[in-house]
């Protein structure tokens, strides 16, 4: 793993960075290819969108980007991950009185999931772990992810790519690391993020492909029985793009599904 | 600030730790006086509990135990604490195969919060920020405390000593950064945390000194009304110890009630 803290090549960080002692900050998950940073921007703009929610100073996205393409540079297929934090000090949970972030960047190894994850679609676990509403933080993608983690050690299956989170209303929201579309009725359906989930960049994109293709596109509650007798299903990310979802419980689904290939090939 | 990390006395974590990256850990805060951690046994025992709640292999307590002894004799009052995460590795949420927590102690000074916090009573904030319900969390002091860093920072004034957090269903759960009791009808009632909330040291010292001196001791629902119509409130926590509340919003509590004064003489 190759790291840079504030432009410097170095992998450790201070333990009393506030990234560490109570997981106040956010990252970006961006999928690198023959150099590039893809969506840099959007990434960019979730990430300041993100810090002026959380009072975290804004970071220098010029600075960033430099830094992300020296060490991008020479990657054919990498994962950069950017992690803004609102550095160390402050009394307790009590702001510092002057805030300078912290700005992480790393590169690590593309991740070698099966090509069939892609070809014949996914086996979905739904997970007993729900997460919880907290409509200050909903959208965000920030540093308290152990909800995250318990769900997604839920199963060791390796059958199974991805697992399905619930709120505690029994609303679909989200995959553990994914986004989560659905056709139900012709109409490209996925969940509101407004109490709950993380605002992907992949479902930006899937959103504005599948306007851009005149689908009929809706943002809404989500029950499992809706997800069940869907047309189509399918999970999204930065790094995987699309995976098409074969099976959830016992409900096996069409893959690929003609809106699911049409949203695949538009993202490719 | 002195580290011990791994038993090795240094201040900087690899990036890759979980505990940056997800949050993926727990704490303690310990008092130190005249170089002894005050309540050692309680903490090290619900910082046990948490690790198996999470799967959090266990720390070793004995090794804990000599490194807090080396960082805390020459310490005559101080704070420690001990944070505990899942190390570093696994492929994203997922645990690693073998999972080596990491264990840090460190040492901070002293807070200086004015005597009369605990002789005249302090000055309570009714947060806006509302914490989010998770059963699997509740009761933890892990590391995702986004919503305490939020609801901390709602208030700058200093006449303002803590912020009393509410849950979404509008019942009283705890302050950021202690737990909340009052006196109702001549019995001492503290918040139930089964949905969310940190069961503090403190708290449960307290409950074990009402008990013993006969008090009436219960754990249920509280609303701020509840509160507001209490005889008497105070927090409390491994810190400060009892902090008698003199006022929340414009509701004014006798300072200090016969109960609270009775408990803050039994936990000196």
């Amino acid at each position: 793993m190759i790291v840079m803290i504030n432009g410097e090549l170095k992998d450790s960080i201070s333990v009393s960075d506030r990234g560490l002692q109570y997981g106040d900050g956010l990252f970006e998950t961006i999928a690198v290819k023959n150099g590039e940073c893809e969506h840099w921007t959007d990434h960019m703009m979730r990430l300041l969108a993100g810090c002026k929610r959380l009072n975290i100073p804004e970071p220098d996205i010029q600075q960033c980007l430099v830094e992300a393409q020296q060490l991008c540079s020479e990657q054919s297929h990498a994962v950069l991950k950017v992690i803004i934090t609102r550095g160390s000090g402050g009394r307790g949970y009590a702001f510092p009185e002057i805030i300078t972030s912290t700005r992480i960047l790393s590169i690590h190894p593309w991740p070698s999931y099966p090509s069939i994850n892609t070809s014949l679609g996914i086996h979905l676990h739904l997970c007993k772990t729900v997460l919880s509403q907290q409509p200050l933080l909903a959208g965000l993608k920030h540093l308290n992810r152990l909800e995250q983690v318990i769900a997604r050690n839920e199963w060791q299956d390796s059958e199974i790519s991805e697992g399905l989170m619930s709120d505690m209303d029994g609303h679909i929201i989200e995959g553990t690391t994914s986004n989560v579309f659905a056709v139900i009725n012709g109409e490209l359906v996925t969940p509101a993020l407004d109490k709950c989930g993380v605002a992907g960049i992949m479902r930006a994109q899937v959103l504005q492909h599948a306007n851009a293709y005149g689908m009929l596109v809706c943002e809404k509650k989500l029950t499992l029985n809706d997800l069940l007798n869907a047309e189509e299903v399918f999970v999204c990310n930065s790094i995987i793009k699309i995976w098409p979802v074969r099976k959830i419980l016992d409900t096996q689904y069409k893959v690929i599904g003609d809106m699911t290939m049409k949203l695949m090939n538009g993202l490719t």
